[in-house]
């Protein structure tokens, strides 16, 4: 039996519960969160769990085994630095931290301790991106050639992170699971319409030393939610819609091919516009997936999906994307994310 | 009666015969093309025309008011030069030319021969944009803040000019028409695919003095033809889709406020979600307005809706563009387009 | 303090149960299935609450007010009789009974006790549906000429009851909601897949005394889920996509007049075709609405929206949809329902 | 070398002359309209075609070979029997005729006087009804069980012929290529809006000898455009969208499977949801595919796709349709209408 507490019980803390609550061989024993109305509301749900506003104690109890952080990101690095030291397994709400160098030190003491360290990018476990992975794996679409993502909705303005840290931390998350190559640079723009100049609308272009191309939309003040990504390959392209209820990927057999006759001055480019297929993917609750894989990963002492390198290499690049962001699209390079 | 010339009869030259040739008071008199195939297959539907691959001739005879340049863009400034020296009124083709001095020139030379110099940004007559234009012009969206265009789809890889030439153009325009301020500077990221390292993909960004933002996807290797704008006003937003058949557009009463109390650490934002309004649009032949308009700048002396001031403005920024997309985002400054 | 038995906990009755335990001045004390393992697991989210396989106790038991029934369409006549003559107000899973007497004895029945009778047609408390409603009551659309809905999807094949009775249904009584002109006779037909003769295609067409026609699609064989209704007025037109996520009412300002001149022979009808408008529609949970409305019937002795009436005019025209089915589209008369 | 004369040049005929003109070994040289505006304005575009107001003088020329038919329905059947008289080859828009025994008649004249006698069902040729033709010989769906079709829109008002006969064959051709089994009964009903009692809306079922059916729902007062047809197998089913610009047919692979120990009292069906395939269809003009069909017809004395026979069985169930509809859904029973 695993024991598990949840620090935070804002938006996706009850979500946490009732997935870890559903699992056998593991039990959510604690919640945590400062605001007692909300720990008291709790308590009617979950008359069996401990309430408290104090995560020292949680923290130090020697009943726990595992942390799960869903607090606002600027505290995700103390709290698990602190679980860590206490021999805690951790998984963290994305993204794993603030800054690449907290995330380095935190994947540094986590193997230290041999504890887990896991953030939750939950898209990872979607039926969807799931058959996108096995898709791209077995070489249908061929050589990647492009990914551009778009993720806007009329949404909650942050007023500690930037839209870039919020939405794009999604699909870069998807786009490092998809396509682990490692990206060579980052340019940024965007803009911010409230005093605080925390960006609300954000574009990102990652270059890779392949011949690669990556783009994120992002936006908090869009009329229309759009959540679509598209992949080219060499052999296939590949549409992901998150909105669309059942038919989220489409497998275009579509591409073209530049003539072997080509020179530099002159190309002449064939198309090939073929059948589309919409796999069947799995309905799960990717949440569920998120819970049993960090509790496997805690018994089997083996790495999740979601690992915290994954983790670290998403934190790079949106932090580089704020540094490229703040000098309008300056060029800024990523240097090897791995710890 | 004014008598017109077409030179270049390829995709598009066709289109123009049927339009010019619909006018009153208008003779489309003769059509120049170098490919003598082309020519005789157009003499089989055209047989009152005359048909002729020396475009001297045509630019020399004394018969002929205007000439339609529709050839390649590398071509457009010779030949639109040649004309108004020979006290031609001139159309060409988007984009006006492909550098912005050469754009000045014309414009100079256009002034100095008082001839008429338009550029055909066909959009700008559809009845979609007419109606975001009264849209915008009567302040119902309040201040723009964004505007964020998407055109991509698998289309034809161009030998000799760029994708943002190719497609961006027609969303530039769009643009200027729309949101008549100068742009401060561009960031734009992309890559080839190809070997003569010619674009086939690109993101621009352009800055404003104000706050304001506008963003360009552009390519032409996408499974999926997307042709949208969304605009989003202090009051209201908008988007425009092209490719819907007749609820183009839409308004969107949907925005945020900030709340009075804001400082710069705490954001509050109030949303509001209201009711959508697809007003009616109207569906004449764009082309049609462009060939009306050049008829009637030409015997009324005044500007085109689609001048070469906005021709001009066009070409300053997809140079810009083209200069950013080299230096992987460098921040390109535009000076004061205006001739 | 109104104290509720949920009879019945398959697949509607934890969103009963969730719903009246939301509510001040309600208490759901008593949950009655034949099933003891769903009991069991019901117990286990609500241990406040009494878990029964013995309706009969439940219905005689004083400390009740209200029961709800949730069981097979079957039962739902001799349990609300029961229930009414223990002096509890009934609400009734749609439809309110398999017959047009039973319906009617009930309603009776409920006079009689001077009990609250009411039929849980939970559209009618949707947002959308409430839009519709004000938008034909103040008479935007003119005289309704025609109501024309489909619902099919791949759907769960009763055994009891065919298509009609379980999809139709809702369709009905949004019509009879939205349109309250008594049927005049009504067409069906359809077809069964299977051995037990049960259809799981209808179409249904009613016929008005006046220049009224509704028609309803129904199936549980269909690939694709569509759920759309489309009004037409003589004044505007109006299509309801229940599976839009937010853009579920449209109004379209089209139409067509005759012409003045018009004669037997010769009709020109001239087309009118203007803006669309998409009002926005309240997002609360329908069936929280019904919950209110019964208590606020039961406590102020009136009628809720979705009354036995409308269930008695839903079952009459199901009942002679199903007769007509059977003697392959033989037209059935309806006189009328009310009791 | 084929000669064509083209009777009646409203909405469809220049699309005629275009396609007949457009082939090898054929030439148009007549059109005749009564409307002398009309031909006028043809001669501009077709200098070289004859124009003449006189139908007898061209059915009676012996210079020519074919007779196109593209007049109001009721004069088909008076000019393609004196045009059969005279020898010439007759091809007829659709529907053949406004009566079974007059196709039946015209049928054969034809066989008599060995000429070709063809009618334009032209969706028969899309690239869509081809590929769906394909699917459904082959097998993929397994036996066919329903065939339900949706055309509505705003559309023009005929005075002569009710929307059945207007829109209803399209669909019904379309199912008769599609399902060729005849036809047991049909169930119709509708309503006119306009004082002529020309219906405008109407409903059709078809029933059959097996266990299949059809349905039609047709409507000139639809303020939206669908055109759709579901067709459901036994082993996969199908919908075909004929507004989607290229995925016009889409093939699911979704059933559901009666348990093997049903009985008539309870029926256990499994579900099956797999993927979606959107073959690539051809995008050839369809009405060229009739212009060459008819030639080759003529040329190789062979039956064309779109034969007097399909046009003969949709006739006789469009016959149907409307004494059905007349008398409010009476079951009309179809007897054999094979010639």
């Amino acid at each position: 039996m695993i024991r598990i507490a949840i620090v935070g019980f804002g938006y996706w803390g009850p979500n946490l519960v009732r997935n870890f609550s559903a699992l056998d061989d593991c039990q959510v024993t604690t919640i945590v969160d400062l605001n007692e109305a909300r720990l008291k509301a709790a308590k009617k749900s979950y008359p069996q769990i401990v309430m408290t506003t104090s995560v020292d104690t949680v923290i130090r109890d020697p009943q726990i085994d595992g942390i799960v952080i869903a607090t606002p990101v600027s505290s995700h690095y103390p709290l698990a630095k602190a679980a860590l030291l206490n021999q805690k397994h951790v998984l963290i709400e994305k993204p794993l931290t603030d800054s690449k160098d907290k995330a380095l030190e935190l994947i540094e003491l986590a193997d230290r301790q041999q504890k887990c360290l896991m953030v939750d990018h939950t898209f990872l476990y979607t039926g969807a991106v799931q058959k996108m992975k096995a898709i791209i794996a077995q070489g249908d679409l061929g050589e990647i050639q492009y990914f551009d993502s778009i993720r806007i909705n009329l949404g909650v303005f942050q007023s500690d992170i930037n839209v870039i840290w919020d939405l794009a931390a999604h699909d870069v998350a998807i786009l490092e699971y998809l396509v682990p190559e490692p990206v060579y640079s980052v340019v940024a723009t965007g803009i911010s319409h409230t005093v605080n100049q925390v960006a609300n609308i954000a574009y990102l272009t990652l270059y890779y030393p392949s011949n690669k191309i990556a783009h994120f939309t992002v936006s908090w003040t869009s009329p229309v939610k759009i959540r679509k990504i598209l992949i080219g390959g060499a052999k296939k392209m590949l549409m992901y819609d998150d909105l669309e209820p059942t038919e989220k990927v489409r497998i275009y057999d579509t591409g073209y091919q530049i003539n072997s006759d080509e020179t530099k001055n002159t190309i002449l480019v064939d198309y090939r516009i073929g059948d589309v297929m919409i796999p069947k993917v799995g309905t799960t609750e990717a949440l569920r997936g998120v819970a049993e894989d960090f509790l496997k990963a805690i018994g089997q002492g083996r790495q999740p999906i979601s690992n915290a390198q994954t983790g670290l290499s998403v934190v790079s690049i949106l932090e580089a994307a704020d540094n490229s962001l703040k000098n309008r699209g300056k060029e800024v390079i990523i240097r090897s994310a791995k710890s």
